[in-house]
């Protein structure tokens, strides 16, 4: 029997005696492969003619994409390019998404989530971090494309992240790593004393699509993983885990898993920012940065089960629900009881400088399923149950917040990380189908090599949970969240901008500006031809001189759902897409002489293999 | 009813007369979804602990991949990055990759090809051409790697392109646009005399995995669009479609749509290797170029029906179809007859001082299905019955090329370019599947804004054809291949090299080492640490100084099935893949000082989160 032990290095004895083999699982799996019923088949169906019940947003981990699939058929419908670059749109080619992506042609998303209005998904924006590159995005739903990209500076590695509060008055990023405020050299000897892990307040201004950072909170040196805004009574409150409380700078896998119990950091935002407008900030890099040993009262922690991951709050807000990924326990914690705890002063002492809240007196329940093992996160239900992955015994647990009864429980292949369920971050979750997020593939589909695909695998929860659907995916789906069709309102083709000096929309007004060694070129894609210029012996020809800088503005006239040009020209490493009526441009140094062909890169009629003329550069002499 | 007419501009009427209107299809598609049986459902369902039949590789276009699917599921299961940027596994961030994929960041990826032994694929490797940027590449299938991309000289945009001969002696890479011999800068008022369109003939040597450029030749300055290598009999004959032989070099719209005949291009490639070895080429870049005019008996023209798109070689080896993409109609051409009038030169003139062999006496049968427009390629099953996509009619009509009866059609979804049947490129097509490869979506998927995916319908075709699964497919796939799953062998994980002086497999071996400004690290990756010297304080911890040229080799040394590590530095743009056993580089200037986390960015453990260290960069005096 092949023993597979996805946890570290034998050193964590406890763990690795319960550690479920890899062999254990497959017999489960086959066994239920076996008792599928045809109706599984009909279930994820959807013929030509219908169409999902719901869009699934997942994070694309580092390949810095976030994945749009429908559900029940988990089909993949798009990939909305936001940190890393992508030929097939141009984003990062073109000149508006290279400005956003900055000196950066990569990111690692994650945890995206929904703008919400009353605690409710809204269907009009998504936000996500970039835990490579430190950076926060929004992503427009209308268009279904990124609009903003910001750098957070004082920060690395914004993990513990995207959470909107209730009605997206802010989006919080604390971080994973803690650095030197201002990430300035430092010695790892002093990490105690000068490292943070820097959480910042980031907040959406609709009217102009652009993102901003409010203030941050220079938290003690630790990691922050995963956070929860409060909903209803606790909106004014959010939640979040932290590991390596122990302070350790090496070897995290033994150092960082010493303490029997790390931290929840609770923290009320409306106080913070009553902080910030009171001036009790200090100015770094910039920033309003709290320190919170010096400015009290908004944040406090609450001891939790070792190496905690995940932290839910439940969708009526009244709870919050811990997971300890190296215990295996889910904890249940009461608003209205820290709450209390807060207010009485009820501490159990302080670390860093915040006070702990009295473990006792706000915890309501421990949960220890019988061989349930590595607990990560909960999603929930209609009827406010709750559904835990768990990483190492391969399963998710349905059970009971208010009574902590386990309900039902179903293997799922291999160690979800996260999972999701239909609307289940709302007020109001749908309950209908929950998603495991799975990170581990093995043997589930046709081998690819020595890595394998990530997996998702649908499971349906409107009876005994059984999982209908597996679903190989792109890398890295660490979280995701699952809308209603309806609430999605997109264009269908980009409306005509007359204030737009970059656009064209007659034929006519093309032309070819020339200012000493730079070019302009105002040009129209329509089908099956480019016009550069319309009043040119080729119109479809520009021609420059070697060194030139070149501007080429292109407007797609076709305003016909679907019909998209590709704009590209050959061995020049250029390429970008013109949706219907949109307006691109892409600007470079035209600094080899010679003969190249540009071309429509995207298939857009009977004539596409005729949509190409000539970019030709004069040699310098 | 909203008139939905793909080809461009009304000028061409006889064909905007007989397009069909987007309302008629939706029409259509209602009343045949509305009939969907369940049994669809079952045929393409796939439960966990089974796998898909076959797999699909299907070009990326722009997006420059390559995309992996399982048949009949069609669930996506790969990305395997060959010409594009790749942050998902550090494609273009490692040091190998990265000189692979020179100067560029994108590629147009078109046509993949198996190599064939035999006639028959052999599911050893994968090549493939990029028309962005003029290259050729070669993907391992043992791990879905890209291991070798050459830069073609003397071309741009190999779209004609890749066909393998029977025993993959050669590659073909005839180009879609005419360029000056070297790529100079020339007036197109020179077009036809001083461009060309340049074919390649690129060998693969299996031993070391390198492309090479035999020998070339410099076609007439058309565009060569499709190609097909001969079978059997045909074997040492290829055949490859040609449009604009008007010469036009402005609005080929209209200006490549004038003549009512173009050509097939047919060509013995033995007759031009013999010519090589004869010395019969003239030296132009360092290529080996053969100018037809110059050095007869090894190519000839055939006239074909108006702006051809597709040629296809039927599994005997005995006929090529070639379909007039502006006129209704598929041309069944004979070899035997071909080789007849090669031999007693029964030639109608010639053009471009290439022969031109009597039409009449090549073409077997012209073939008309009723109302079936746009013709654009052909598969084949097993029986030898083909199967011809209508880009215009939006449609797959199955037909008799012995006797040009049409023996069933179904409606696709929509303006399909090529199709792929299971096996169908082969001496031996298997039947029972082909997909279309559709270029419009429209409203077949949720709304993802003004661009839609593209999108693939996979057709049963052992009864009476039927389109039973649609799945939006990530763009844009221009050519696919279908493969019999137990064909590909891949391996688990690498295996150890001792002979790979990079490569660290003990801890106590690995170290980083200092030679003036230059440092190399040569660490591991294991469940769940990194150790760049394991004999120092803080193992995983890299310190260098401003300005330090660092180079990174990273060993994983868990060698287990899809247990996969990413080594990411925070904020320096930095992320690679080192899969189970792989060694891998990563080479950077340390410009920036200050303290930056390094992390693992693939999930590899439950103690994944904890897989971190840091890299400290000392600033300058």
């Amino acid at each position: 029997m092949k023993k597979w032990i996805p946890i570290a290095s034998g050193l964590l004895a406890g763990f690795v005696a319960a550690t479920i083999s890899f062999a254990d699982f497959s017999a489960k799996t086959n066994t239920e492969a076996a008792s599928t019923t045809k109706s599984d088949a009909e279930k994820v169906y959807v013929p030509f003619g219908q169409k999902d019940d719901y869009y699934l947003f997942a994070s694309g981990g580092h390949s810095g994409q976030m994945f749009i699939y429908g559900v029940p058929s988990m089909r993949k419908i798009r990939t909305i390019p936001v940190f890393s670059q992508d030929s097939a749109t141009g984003y990062g080619f073109d000149e508006h998404s290279k400005k956003m992506m900055g000196d950066y042609t990569w990111g690692d998303l994650h945890h995206p989530a929904f703008s919400e209005t009353k605690g409710d998904y809204d269907g009009k924006y998504m936000f996500a971090t970039d835990v490579g590159n430190s950076r926060a995005a929004v992503v427009d739903l209308k268009t279904f494309t990124t609009k903003d990209i910001i750098q957070v500076p004082n920060t690395a590695g914004p993990h513990c992240a995207a959470f909107v509060t209730e009605n997206t008055e802010y989006m919080f990023l604390p971080t994973r790593f803690a650095v030197p405020v201002g990430q300035k050299y430092e010695s790892l000897d002093n990490f105690s004393d000068q490292y943070r892990g820097v959480m910042s307040a980031v907040t959406f201004n609709e009217k102009n699509q652009k993102l901003g950072i409010a203030y941050q909170v220079a938290l003690p040196p630790w990691s922050y993983d995963l956070s929860d805004a409060g909903k209803k009574s606790s909106a004014d409150w959010a939640v979040m885990t932290t590991y390596n409380t122990e302070e350790a700078t090496t070897n995290l896998e033994i150092n960082a898993s010493q303490a029997d119990r790390d931290y929840i950091v609770l923290f009320n935002w409306k106080e913070l920012a009553k902080m910030v407008k009171e001036g009790k900030y200090e100015n770094v890099g910039g920033q309003k940065m709290i320190y919170p040993e010096k400015q009290k009262g908004g944040i406090y922690l609450i001891p939790v089960a070792k190496s905690p991951h995940g932290v839910d709050v439940t969708p009526d807000g009244k709870q919050f629900i811990a997971s300890g990924k190296l215990a295996p326990t889910m904890t249940v914690f009461s608003f209205e009881k820290a709450f209390e705890a807060v207010k009485n002063k009820d501490f159990a002492g302080e670390r860093n400088g915040i006070p702990i809240l009295n473990y006792k007196s706000v915890m309501e329940r421990e949960v220890n399923p019988e061989n349930a093992l590595g607990p990560l996160h909960t999603q929930f239900d209609d009827k406010g149950m709750a559904y835990t992955t768990m990483f190492i015994s391969s399963e998710i647990v349905k059970w009971n917040p208010k009574t902590g009864e386990t309900l039902d429980r179903v293997p799922v292949q291999y160690s979800p990380g996260h999972s999701v369920a239909a609307e289940g971050d709302t007020v109001a979750p749908d309950g209908k189908w929950i998603i495991a997020l799975n990170k581990i593939a093995k043997d589930s589909y046709l081998s690819v090599g020595p890595s394998h695909p990530e997996s998702m695998q649908l499971i349906d929860i409107s009876g005994k949970m059984k999982v209908i659907q597996s679903a190989p995916v792109d890398p890295e789906p660490h979280y995701a969240q699952m809308i209603k069709a309806d609430k999605i309102k997109t264009i269908n083709v980009y409306p005509k901008d007359v204030k737009n000096k970059d656009a064209v929309y007659k034929q006519s007004d093309t032309k070819i500006v020339r200012n000493g060694n730079k070019v302009d070129v105002y040009g129209i894609a329509m089908r099956s031809k480019f016009i550069f210029d319309a009043k040119a012996k080729r119109p479809d020809v520009i021609e420059v001189n070697e060194g030139d800088h070149v501007t080429i503005h292109l407007t797609n006239i076709d305003f016909d759902e679907d019909i998209t040009h590709g704009f590209a020209i050959n061995s020049y490493n250029l390429n970008m897409e013109v949706q219907p009526g949109q307006t691109n441009t892409m600007e470079f140094v035209a600094n080899k002489a010679g003969t190249y062909p540009l071309y429509c890169t995207n298939f857009c009629s009977a004539l596409h293999q005729e949509m190409n003329g000539y970019f030709l550069v004069k040699p310098k002499k």
